[in-house]
C-alpha cells in the first residue's frame, strides 16, 4: 500500500531507488530494504539510526552500517572502482557526520574517496597544506557549518567541479544552517553548485554522477 | 585603487577572472575590460546594460554584446569547442534571460550548447518530446522561476550531472525567486545540485567546469 | 467554561464541529466528543494520540480510531455514499499520514475515496500508470513533501478541481513544509488550491463540500 | 524559439492555455496572442498594462481589455453559460483589481458571477446584508488584504466550497500579503483553500472548474 | 548576585516588579519571592510551572497557584477592586491559558474580569450572544490563535479599548502564532493594539493601567 | 460599486470611517470624502499625498491638509476638547511624519497633544528633561525607528497605558521596521501595546479610545 | 582523523584553538583537551554539560569547571593579569549564563572583570546608580535578551568600545533572540558592534584581543 | 521642533552627534549642520546626497565632501592624528562606497588609515600580498559582500580587534546583504564584532574609540 518502488529506476538514472530511513518505521524500513534487495545490485539507506540498522543487520547479510553516517550498504558483490577519486573536505569536527554520508555515498557509486577533515578557515594553514590532493580530485565536496567560508576559499583555489554542503552545525544566527546555505549560494568564488542543508546523500550522490559521466566505460 | 585584478585566475582555475557588471559605473566596466583583455584570451562580463555594453563596443572590436543575456563576450581568437554539449533547458518563456546568460558562458568556456525552452511541468509533453536531447547531454542546466518544479522532473529521467537554476520570475509568495530555490534545494530527485537565483553564469560556469574535466584534452 | 460547542454548524455548513485534538487534554476531548455526539449523528475528531483514543474507546461503542490519520470517528450509523470519487494522491512513504487525514475525512463527509500513493515525481511513470483512475475523480487531493512537485505535474494533467496539501516531510531548506508550500502556492498548473502544511482535514473537508455541492441530491 | 505553445492544453485541462502578460515584450505577447487564437476558441490573458493591450486591440477585433483586472480576452463567439453562479467577495476597496481579475476569469470559463464588495469585517453589517447570495453561489471567491479575516467570516457561514486570495494591501508587517495568505491558511473555518496573493486568475480559474465539473453537461 | 530587585517600580509603575518565572530555578524563583514580599503588598510571578509553585506554596502561606495560567498570587491583603470590568475574550478552548494568565493579571491589578471564551469567528453567532457584555466592558482583551481573526471581528463592533493576543495554537504556516500576530498588527479595524505572542500577562497589565488611570480615586 | 461605506460606524465605535488614501485614486477618494462629508460630522483621511489633496480642498471648504502627517481633515464644526492630553514622544527626526500621524488623529478625535520630539536614547538626558510632561499625559504614544528602544525606556518610567510605534526608519538589517516592531513586542518594560510599523493613525486612535471612555461626559 | 588541531594559532591570533564543547562526544572532547593541553598554556572549552566536564576533570588536576558559564578551563600556572577591566553588564537575570561565559572568556585572556547585572531598562536607576564603574571599563560587554534595549542605552552614555550580545531569553516574537540582534544592529548610539545571539564567548574574546592590544607590555 | 540637538555628546561620547543624511530634506540637513557647527569643532554628516551636499558647501567654506562615501565632514581646524592607523579591508569593487564611509568616519575621529581594497577570497594571493599591513594595524575593519567569507579568512590570521561590515552588494539569495550578515555573525574565527548591513559610519566609529582608548593621551 504505502510504497511504490521504482524498479526502473536503475535503469533511467544510474542507481537505483535509495531508501530515506527518516520518519520510517522500523518495519516500513526492513520490508523496504528487503524488496529493493531482490530486484537490484546495491541498496543504500540514509538516515538510519542504530535500532533501524540492527533490525535490517540481523537479518540481511554483509549489510554495512556506518554509525557516523548513519547508513546502510549492501552490494550484491563488491565491483571494481572508478579511476580518480572525490575529495571530501570539511572545515571542523562537527561536521564529521555529514562528510561520512557524502563518502559512503560516492563509495557506492564506484568512487574512491580521498577525506580531508577539519580544515576550516580560523586555521587556514591546514587547507593549504593539503591542497594538491584537493586540486587534483576529480570532484570536491565540501562540508562547512557555522558560516560556510570554507567553500568559497576552496572555490578560488580548484578548478574541479565542486559540490558545496551547508551543515545545521551552529547556534543562534546560523538558523539550523541557513548562514552556510546562503554563504555557499552567494559565494563569490566559481565553479561551486550547492545541494540542500546536512544532505551530504545529495553531494555524493552528485559528485558520483560526475565522475561515472567522465568514466563511463573505465569501470 | 578600487580594482586589484586577479590575473593568475586563468592558471588557478582554467578561466580568467569574470567582470560582474551589475554596480559598477560605465568607466570602471571600460576600465576593468581592456585591462583583463591584455592578459587573457577571452573577457566575459556579465549583468551590463546596453549603455555599458555601447562603451565597450565602441571601443574594442569584435566584443558580442547579448542583448538578452546581458553578457559581453570578447575572445582573442574562436578557439574549437569540447566534444558533446550542455542542454539548457526552462520551464517558461520569462525565464529566457536567465538561460540565456548560461547558454552564453558555457559557450565562453568552449562548450556546444542545446537550447530547449519553455516546456514546463504545466504541458509536460513539450518535455518529453524532447526528452533524448536533454538524457544524451554531458550535463543539464534547467532554469525555472515560479514554484521551479521542471528541475525535480528533469532530475527523475536523467543520469547526467544537472544544475538547476531558480529564477525570480513569478509573484506574491514567491518571494523574488525564494519558492523555486526551496524547490530545487529540496528535490527529491537525485544528481541535482543548485545555484543562486537568477545565477545564469553560476550555473553556465560549473557546467564548463565539468565538460572541461571530462574532456580536458579533448579540445 | 472552556468549550461552548457551535451545535448550529451542521445547519450552517452542513457538517458538524470537528474536534481539533491537538492540545486539549483527556478530559476535555472526552467530554467535548460525548456533548457533541449528543447533538450529532457525526462526530470526528483530528490529531489525536493513542492515549486520547483509548479512553473515548472505553466508553462510545463503534468509535473508529485511524492509527496513521490520527482520528476518531463515530457514526450514528453508516449512511449512503455520494457518487463519485476524491482520489487521494500522495508523493512519498512518508507523507502517508496526512494523505490518510484526507481520506477519513472525506469519507466522513459521505465521499468515496480512492488512494494512490508513493507516485511522486522522482519516478513519474508510477503517476502516469495510474493516470486514469486520478483524471475521472470529482476532485484530487495531492499531499507531498520536500518539494511538493507532485501537486503542479497532476495540474498539468488533470481538468478536475485540486486541492494541494504541503507535508512537512523533509530537512535542512524545507524548513518544516515551507518549501512545498511554496511551491504549491506558485504552482504554473492551473486549478490548484492550496490548504494549511500537514492539514489534511482542510483539504478532506473541502473535497467533501465540493463533492457534496455537486451531487447534493445524490445521497 | 522563446515560446513552445501548448495547443493540447484545452483538451487535456478544459480550458486553452492563459498568458501571463507580465515580464512579456509587447511583441512577444502580440505574437503568442494572434497564434493562441488561430488553435482556440478563447485567449485570456493576465496582467497586460495598456501599452500591450494597445498593441493587441489594434490588430485584434472583439478584444475585451478590463483596465481594472488588466486582462485581455477575447472569444470566438459568445457561447452559453453554466446555470448558478460565482460569488465574488471583497472586503476593502483596494481588493477591487484582484477581484476582478477573478470575475473575468471566472466568466471566460463561462460563468455567471455575482459581485458583492467592500464588506470587510471592520462594518460586518454589510456583509450579513449580503449573505443570502453568497450562501447560494455555488462557489464563492473572497478577495481580502490587510489581515484578510474576511475569508474566516465566511468560511464560518457559507456551506459552499470557498477560495480565499489573500491580497497585497497594506503595509508595515502586512509584508506584501504574507499577512492575508497566513490568515488564510490558518482558517479556523472548514472549506477554505487558498491561492497565491493576488492570484484573482487562480481563484476565479478554480471556481470556473469546480462549476464546470458541477454542471459538464449544462451548458 | 544575579537579581537587583527593583523596588522603585510600585512608586514608579503603579505595580510592583513582576517575576517572569520561566528560565529560573526553583531556588532563584523562590528565593526573588520572598524578597518581593517583604517590600511589596503584591507578589505575582508568571509562567511558573508546578514544582516552582510548591516550593513557594510550602512556605507561603495564602500564595494562589492557578495551574492553568501558570501563575503565583500572593497579596498582603485583598484590597477593593475598581469599577468597572475588563471582558478576557477569547476565540478556541485552546487559547484558554493565555486568556487566564490575562484574567489573574488584571485581577491581581485590582480589576473585576468576565471571561468569554470559546466565541471564534468558525461559529460567530457564539459572539453575538455575548455581545453585550464585551461592548459594556471598560476594556477588552481577546486572545485568538490560528489566524487570529477575533480580534477583527470584536474590532469593528466595540468602542471600547482592545487589546490583542496572538496565541501560539496553530501548526504549520502559523511559525508558532506569527499568523495570528500580523492579523492583528494589520487589522482593519479600529482600536485595536497588540502584545506579544502568548503574552496574556501583558494585555492583563494594560488592561489594568487603562482601568487604573480611569477610576484612579474609585478604588 | 467600489465602495459600501459604513454609515453606521460612528454609532458602533464612536467615531466614523476613516479613509485609507493610499492606492485610491483622486476620483475615489474625493467621491468617498464627499459622501462620508454628507453624513458625519468629522472626515479623517490619511495617507493622501499632496495631489490627492488639492482635489480635496478645491472644492470642500475647511479641511485641513498636513503635509508632514499626510493626512486631509473636516470638521463640521470645531468641538470643545477632553481634558488631559496624549503625549506623542518620538526619538529621531526622521519618525517625525508618523508622530504627527498620530498626533492629528488624537486630535481629531478630541483630545488636545503635547509633541515631545527627538529624544531618543543615543541622548537620553533629552527625555528625562521631559519627563514629568511625559508621566502627567493619560495615555503616551511613543514612535521609534531603527532599533526603537525609546518605548522600553519610556515604559520604564510611565505609569499611563503606552502605546508604541515601531517607524520604518532605517537601513540594512532593519528590514523596513522589523527591528523596532520586534523591540516593542518584546519591551521588558509594562503597560506597553503596539500598533502596526508607521501606524501613526493606528496608535493616535487607540490614544483617543482611551481618553475618551476616561472623561466619556467629560466634553 | 575527525581533528586536526591548529596548534600555530596561540602565535598567530595570541590566544589557543578554543573547544567548541556542543555536538562533540564525550571522548572527542577529552581527546581534544589533553592533545591542546600538550603544546599550550592555556586551555578553554566553551559549552561545556556537566558530563563532559567530570570526565576531563577526573583526569586533568587544576581544570576549573563553571557551572552557569559551562565552560572548563585549565592554566599551566596563573599569570598576571593587564590593568584595566572589562566590565560585563546584563539586562535581568536570565542572562547571567552568556554573561558568565564571557565574563570566564576574558578572564582567561589575561583582563580582569567587573559584573554589572540585572540593571535593565525596565528600571533603569539601577544602571545609573553602576555608571561610573562601567565609564571607566576599558571595553564594556552588554548582553541582554528581550529586546536587548540595554545596548543602546549603554551606548548613549559610555565612550569606551562597546560589545552587545543579544541573549536568546524570551519567547513570541522574539525568535529565539532575534529580537535582541535586530535591536544591537540597528542600535541608534554609536561604539556599539555585534557578535552572535548568545555568544558570551566571542564578545569575551573580542574584549581580551581590544584589552591585550592596548597594553600589550603592559602584563 | 523636529529637532533636539545632543550638544552634550561631545562630553559624553568623545564625538560630537553626527547628522544621519538619509530621510532630512535639504533645509533640514543644511539647518542641523549650521547648529552642530556652532557648538562643536567637527561635524559629521553621512548618507548625504550630491544636492543636500551642494546646499551646505555654498555657504559653509572647508567642507569636503565625498561623493563615493557620501559624507560631508567639517572640522574646525586640522588636528593632529593618533598614532598607529586602521586597516580597510574590502573584498571587491562594489564595496568600495561602505569601506570609504568607514574610512572617512575613523578620519573624522582623528586616526590615519590604510585602504587594502578588492581583496576577496575568491584570489586569496591578493590577501596574503598585503597580510603584513592588516597584521600590523590597530584595527581591522573588512566590508564584504556577496557571502562575506573574507571576515572569517582575516579573523584567522589576525590578532588585533576586527569589525566586519557586511555590504548589500549581491542579488537573489543574498536578501539585501543577509548573506554577509549571517556568515559574519557566525564566523568561526575569533575576534571578529559586527555592525549593521552597509553601516560604513559604525564600523569607523567602534575603530576610531579603539584607537582612541589606547592613546588616548598620544594625540
Ligand atoms: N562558544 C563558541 N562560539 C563560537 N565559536 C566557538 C565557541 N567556542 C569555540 N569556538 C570556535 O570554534 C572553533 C572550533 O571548531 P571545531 O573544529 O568544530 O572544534 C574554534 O576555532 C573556536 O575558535
Ligand atoms: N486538523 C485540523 N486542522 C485545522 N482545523 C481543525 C482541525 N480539526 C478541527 N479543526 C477546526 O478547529 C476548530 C476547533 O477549535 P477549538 O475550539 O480549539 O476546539 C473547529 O471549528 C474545527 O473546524
Ligand atoms: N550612517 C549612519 N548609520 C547609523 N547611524 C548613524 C549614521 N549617521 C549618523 N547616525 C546616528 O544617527 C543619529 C541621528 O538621528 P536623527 O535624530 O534622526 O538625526 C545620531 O545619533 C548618529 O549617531
Ligand atoms: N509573562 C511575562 N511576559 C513578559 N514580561 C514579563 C512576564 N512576567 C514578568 N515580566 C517582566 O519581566 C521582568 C523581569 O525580568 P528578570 O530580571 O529576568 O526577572 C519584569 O520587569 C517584569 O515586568
Ligand atoms: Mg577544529
Ligand atoms: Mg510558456
Ligand atoms: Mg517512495
Ligand atoms: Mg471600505
Ligand atoms: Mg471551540
Ligand atoms: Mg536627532
Ligand atoms: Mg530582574
Ligand atoms: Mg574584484
Amino acid at each position: 500500500g504505502y510504497a511504490k518502488l521504482d524498479h526502473r529506476r536503475q535503469k533511467r538514472k544510474g542507481f537505483p531507488e535509495v531508501i530515506f530511513g527518516e520518519g520510517k518505521t522500523v518495519d516500513q524500513l526492513y520490508e523496504i530494504f528487503l524488496r529493493l534487495k531482490e530486484k537490484n545490485d546495491t541498496v543504500l539507506a540514509t538516515r538510519v539510526d542504530a535500532e533501524k540498522a540492527d533490525r535490517v543487520q540481523q537479518t540481511v547479510a554483509d549489510v554495512q552500517y556506518n554509525r557516523d553516517a548513519r547508513t546502510l550498504l549492501w552490494k550484491r558483490q563488491e565491483g571494481p572502482r572508478y579511476p580518480g577519486y572525490v575529495a571530501i573536505v570539511c572545515a571542523g569536527t562537527s561536521d564529521f557526520p555529514v562528510a561520512e554520508e557524502a563518502a559512503v555515498t560516492a563509495e557506492a557509486f564506484g568512487c574512491n574517496t580521498e577525506r580531508i577533515y577539519d580544515v576550516g578557515v580560523a586555521g587556514i594553514h591546514r587547507l593549504f597544506d593539503q591542497l594538491d590532493k584537493i586540486q587534483q580530485a576529480d570532484v570536491v565536496v565540501v562540508a562547512a557549518g557555522m558560516e560556510g567560508a570554507l567553500a568559497s576559499v576552496v572555490g578560488g583555489l580548484v578548478s574541479r567541479p565542486i559540490i558545496a554542503i551547508p551543515t545545521s552545525i551552529g547556534y543562534g544566527a546560523n538558523f539550523g544552517g541557513l548562514s552556510a546555505l546562503l554563504t555557499m549560494l552567494n559565494s563569490c568564488s566559481t565553479g561551486v553548485s550547492v545541494v540542500n542543508i546536512d544532505n551530504g546523500f545529495g553531494a555524493g550522490y552528485s559528485a558520483g554522477v560526475i565522475i561515472k559521466n567522465k568514466y563511463e566505460k573505465g569501470i
